[in-house]
């Protein structure tokens, strides 16, 4: 019963926040294709404790070491390519901390690098300045 | 000042939950080890919101659903090899809510697979039944 209570009572608030993350991956998704790296780079939180597990390391830093780290390995249009972010889902683990995963893929000329795609993990908080990713597993 | 009094009051907090997730980790492979895959999957969340995402799918389901992957996919001591976690970091993000990453190694002979490495992100939260995996992600 209680159970039941708040749920109903925390809907809006679970609607609202999956809403928001929602429109937070598509305008970061808009970003990255129009080559804003600095926009989608500032999705993240600037703290030295952020952390991005690729499949190979993990990397620590702000949005400017994101930034560096995005601007190193798609320097160009076509290393960018098409970025499509797909099944998402949105599950909040306090007000103020969400867990979203989806699958991402880049359409690419072979020149580009090829197709890629797989699946992330985002850990994001809310803070003074909005919703900001502390933690993003891409791999 | 405030920050400072925070991290302070809330270190041995910290020490403690790291501590014990590390212990749960150790545990965990060791129960991967000795091919105790119901002690393995019962560091996971019983619960139809648990998420599990590889590279290329998600699923979701308590422990069942996660025991029945794990004996489908690693049926024989072979398979399953030795598994090494390195590289742990975890970070608090709540009293109840730790985020920790790392990085596992499988050593398999041929005919079991071969070796296979990748790197996790696990959403852990304490419940009534102590830490329990919520989320994770290995690619």
């Amino acid at each position: 019963m209680i159970r039941w209570c708040l749920l109903i009572c925390c809907a809006p608030l679970l609607l609202a926040q999956s809403d928001e993350i929602r429109t937070m991956l598509r305008n970061s998704q808009a970003a990255w294709n129009r080559g804003d790296l600095v926009a989608f780079a500032s999705d993240y939180e600037d703290s030295p404790e952020t952390t991005y597990v690729g499949r190979e390391a993990v990397t620590h830093g702000g949005t400017q070491a994101i930034l560096a780290r995005y601007q190193s390995r798609y320097p160009t249009h076509e290393a960018r390519g098409t970025l499509t972010y797909s099944e998402i889902e949105v599950r909040m683990l306090t007000p103020d901390l969400v867990l979203a995963n989806g699958k991402y893929e880049l359409k690419r000329t072979a020149a580009g690098g090829g197709d890629a795609s797989g699946r992330f993990t985002l850990v994001i908080r809310k803070t003074a300045k909005g919703w900001k990713i502390i933690h993003d597993h891409s791999g």
